[in-house]
């Protein structure tokens, strides 16, 4: 069979606000070959993904994804493979490609998936798989007695696993940061597993982490995520041998292989936070899964938007058993929840497990989608390249 | 001042054709602040870095570009860097931001450089600009003889120095290649500089490298360009060991200050190759030429489009003396030639020198570039969000 169609679909909440929710909007993307559908999408800036997709050429190694998509043989792994080594060939010098493939490579995983009816985490080459932990995400709060009461809240919820960050930490005295250390603790209770969130807060000064360390040793945080921004490789691996037993963790700005290769080989993260809607999808998730486990890294997915993403970022560990942890969108914009009529929720051991369904086992809600439809219409010398198509 | 507005006109040949020639198109940025207008350039796909600049904000830290950029204080060095790291922060997730910010860094370093009546390598630091020794970029040709050829034309033409590239090189036998590059190095005579480029031929495979390293030593080649991709960090430091004095140069794909700051501390290439419309503009550009100076690697620009762009990328080194080659487009398409009034041309030594005039020193031809503009137009929800301005 042959890729016949590609089509980008904007999705967004009736108004975006100015805070840190990535659900607020999305870009979901079919696939049509052979009769069969499948489905994906692209985290980030819907628009410029579908400029990506479309737009003219430039030179030879900058053309629009679809060229090197459409028309294209997909009939196995293999298939999937070449045409991700084509479109980054031919896009090379189109930076905004990785995140535009990331969805086209989860659509064309799903599709071979209904076409051999089998799941794709089996299709990855794994027997199982296994269920995982969810944790979840919460702020701080403005207080330690309030940031002590989120913590309850998340057991209360069933979660084993409690992730704070962002807010002020790392802004403060090193005094608030440990008290909010330690009321995260306490709320989670001894046997929580915390993981806290520094949100690149202190971008390669590594003086500032230093000073927080004795308290996440004492807390026996699991993993400090995002001490640094991606590029600090240098302050990564300092504070990494200082930390231990707390791991670090980072990669989910990776849109590359090596980018994220590098950050396990350079960095010393003990954890590689991947969103396959991002690092140019399954294909190139799955790739960084087997270097971290050829390395001891412990690869762990990041998502905060629909099932469907949800559903392709955990393909690529599924079979490892001790990759346990997984991010999981405890609250998404109610776009997030209904744009798929399949959900991933908690089984009464409070964990994440992937349908056994072919594909990603993920069918969007076409009907509830509608609503969030956004018309774009893109127009170049008179002649109209891109319209909203039809769902 | 405060910027006022940020004008984005896509230009481009009448036909775009797939081969490997990057002035087929250009993305020209026009800024105004207080009276006064300056110009910088984004390298490739135009229309992906103008939905870049107007899309729809996803969320707090994946908004347009121009949100960080109208209405921004701009008079003083200090305020580009932090417009900078505005943009950075506010569109974090946005893939082409880089690209995108690029166009608008250097229109800053342009705008300021009017209103102080100052050339943009003083308001970097430098208290003159150098000579710079241009080289002149040719394929190798089918046959050693064409090469051979290849290489006294561009003697004939004043240039002392030649690159040799792509072609089949690599594709075929190891004694092919070992005659290309002696034929290369005959044809431009014993006192040519030579460099090689192997257009990421060999991925990341050391193995058919090592085969031509004798060749490149007994011809003098001053660098090997990219034997890998980017990303390929193990198998540059594995070959520049080999290959030294032969070094390796590499970075034109760097698209932030730590791409091309890995490559120089991981990677081991001894020249650094910095596109100023692709890397974030001057500011980052310099910011790597420093640290490639406190290294000890080389830098050297990366510019195969107009006057604008290759003044752009000449700033950020212009100071350093020793730091003597350039990347000169030779043979741009008409619209790389007509974009502007001034020229950058070899003088009676034939080297280039940058112009004495405040800013870049380089101003667009709006008569000749009417004639190349096209006429873009994204439409959202039946709102107009871009259209191509007026000259």
């Amino acid at each position: 069979m042959k890729i016949e169609s590609i089509d980008f679909f904007y999705l967004s909440m009736p108004e975006v606000l100015d805070i840190g929710d990535g659900s607020q909007d999305a870009l979901l993307v079919r696939l049509q070959a052979g009769g069969y559908v499948g489905w994906g999408e692209c985290e980030a800036a819907p628009l410029v993904s579908i400029a990506s997709l479309i737009c003219p050429m430039s030179h030879s190694a900058c053309k629009p994804v679809q060229d090197s998509v459409l028309g294209q043989r997909l009939e196995s792994a293999d298939d999937i493979a070449r045409i991700g080594n084509l479109v980054r060939q031919n896009s090379l010098d189109l930076l905004q490609t990785d995140h535009t493939l990331s969805g086209i490579d989860i659509a064309m995983w799903d599709l071979l998936g209904q076409k051999l009816q089998t799941p794709v985490y089996q299709l990855l080459g794994y027997q199982c798989s296994y269920p995982k932990t969810p944790y979840a995400s919460v702020l701080f709060g403005d207080t330690p007695e309030q940031t002590l009461q989120k913590g309850r809240q998340i057991r209360q919820q069933g979660y084993l696993a409690g992730k704070f960050g962002w807010g002020n930490f790392g802004h403060g005295t090193v005094a608030s940061d440990v008290e909010q250390i330690h009321a995260a603790r306490e709320g989670l209770g001894a046997d929580g597993i915390l993981l806290i969130d520094a949100g690149t807060v202190w971008v390669d000064d590594i003086e500032p982490a230093k000073l927080r360390v004795n308290a996440l040793k004492d807390c026996r945080v699991t993993w400090l995520e995002e001490p640094f921004i991606s590029g600090g490789f240098n302050s990564y691996h300092q504070l990494a041998k200082l930390s231990y037993p707390v791991l670090l963790a980072g990669g989910e700005g990776a849109h590359n292989y090596h980018l994220a290769q590098h950050m396990i080989d350079y960095a010393d993260i003990g954890f590689v936070q991947i969103d396959a809607g991002r690092i140019g999808g399954i294909s190139i998730a799955k790739k960084v899964a087997d270097y971290a486990l050829s390395k001891g890294t412990i690869y762990v997915n990041h998502t905060f938007t629909s099932h469907l993403a949800l559903s392709a970022s955990l393909q690529p560990y599924a079979g490892i058993e001790h990759y346990d942890l997984c991010e999981y969108p405890v609250e998404p914009q109610l776009l997030g929840t209904e744009m798929t009529h399949d959900h991933l929720l908690p089984d009464d051991n409070g964990k994440i497990c992937l349908s056994d369904k072919p594909g990603l086992g993920i069918s969007p809600d076409l009907e509830a989608i509608a609503s969030y439809l956004i018309d774009v219409e893109i127009t170049i010398s008179g002649k109209r390249l891109y319209r909203t198509p039809v769902l």
